[in-house]
């Protein structure tokens, strides 16, 4: 292999495995090289996704050491995207009844969702959570995106404890969203005791389910490293919970205008 | 831009959006070379590609042509990861109550059902499908997984409908496996009449599910493309679909015995 194939190579495998750490030997293996080559092939590598701002490559030195890509999106890429999504979102065409706003297909567009997910994995890579954790639905795309970029397990948590899950917590939240008291459910072989989880999820009003995912993690001595939400009301000012980042805010709508006012969490970076 | 840079720039563009077409100009304007350079800078990404079994590098020529990256995995690939994905699923620590398994942690483990979603990415691609479809909760991850590499739009159908989702049509069907009639909603506004659909899901028994996710969708004149599973039960043989495509099979659980065999489909290439 000439060095420009061995340098695509690395760039492929690196990209395809976000937060893993390959060891030179990995590549010589695989590409049949030396190490010195290799080495520079790694740092060609380096400087193009440093270039493109399209992440970094970490390098350590020593037996236990490697390569690692840290996927990243730049400044300018957050504020398009978060343009992007304030455009689409505003639409005045998405009034449900009930002053909801229809958001499934943007919740559930891998690509745009995975690019939201950059930001979360940008933000919140130092907290090292061990793994990321949303309860169902909407969220799901957005946390898998996140635990596949920060190369760690995601735990769904249900709404319904199922049989295949096997023994369960469960607990009741109240949830304003919905004025209502409502469940949510853990498999008891999901969690580590003592570990550290990333909240992810697709929408966050008064913060009764986040509050209630704090609370349900607790029952496993699981403390929280960070908690990322898409879109988050700005009405009630008060919420149940102090400590969480929105990428985008929304204020209450008039369902009398029928405006959706959709704008950028300008503290994200 | 040395040619080295401009190659592994090309990979991970490609790469990093699958199934997605780019002109050759917007190669030539990212980079800053010329068409010559850029068209020679492919050729040799796509001999990366080959050459790693990591994905084909189609390009069609003329004005509306284009450079576009088609996920694969190898024979090779596909037989490994079966292999261990039976290992991790025939473990009996992983029997609850009821003949069921725990296959959460598998069917949330980002990397490793991305690995999963390329095989269905593969087999499907030539259906030619609008949407990937699944009914939630724990086949999302691999269908969205799905849908980001074909690069469609994901649906997921509810167990409930939610308010959020504006109106909806509904229908009842009958589930084997809970042994219930249960019930499903799509949001009218979800879907396009005339459609084609992939329906992805964790684990088919019967087939009760599917054939109602085929019924719901014939309500909004969307027919079936496809119809892609991670794991199948060996029992009912008679089921209530039949061309449907597991990745593995499971034969049904000696509760007694407390074994678990599960076992590769190899018709799957």
């Amino acid at each position: 292999m000439k060095k420009t194939q061995r340098v695509g190579a690395i760039v492929k495998i690196l990209s395809d495995s976000p937060n893993r750490t390959f060891s030179l030997n990995y590549f010589c293996d695989k590409l049949g090289a030396a190490k010195s080559s290799i080495s520079e092939d790694i740092k060609t590598a380096k400087s193009i996704f440093a270039e493109m701002e399209l992440g970094i490559v970490e390098t350590s030195p020593g037996a236990g050491g490697g390569v690692t890509f840290v996927p990243h999106i730049s400044d300018a890429a957050i504020r398009e995207l978060q343009d992007e999504l304030c455009t689409k979102l505003s639409d005045p065409s998405r009034l449900v009844g009930g002053g909801f706003l229809y958001t499934s297909d943007v919740m559930f567009d891998a690509t745009l969702i995975k690019r939201v997910a950059t930001v979360f994995a940008r933000k919140f890579r130092d907290e090292n959570a061990d793994f990321v954790t949303t309860i169902e639905t909407k969220g799901i795309p957005v946390a898998v995106m996140t635990a596949y970029l920060l190369n760690i397990p995601l735990v769904v948590i249900r709404r319904e404890s199922k049989i295949s899950e096997g023994s369960t917590i469960s607990i009741n939240y109240f949830s304003g969203s919905y004025d209502r008291i409502q469940k949510m459910s853990i498999s008891k072989r999901a969690l580590v005791p003592g570990s550290k989880a990333l909240i992810i999820d697709d929408f966050m009003r008064g913060g009764g389910s986040i509050k209630g995912i704090t609370e349900i993690l607790s029952e496993f001595d699981v403390t929280v490293a960070g908690t990322g939400v898409v879109l988050a009301g700005v009405e009630p000012k008060k919420k149940k919970i102090s400590d969480f980042i929105p990428l985008l805010y929304i204020d209450t709508i008039d369902t009398d205008e029928k405006k959706v006012k959709v704008f950028p969490n300008s503290q994200i970076f």
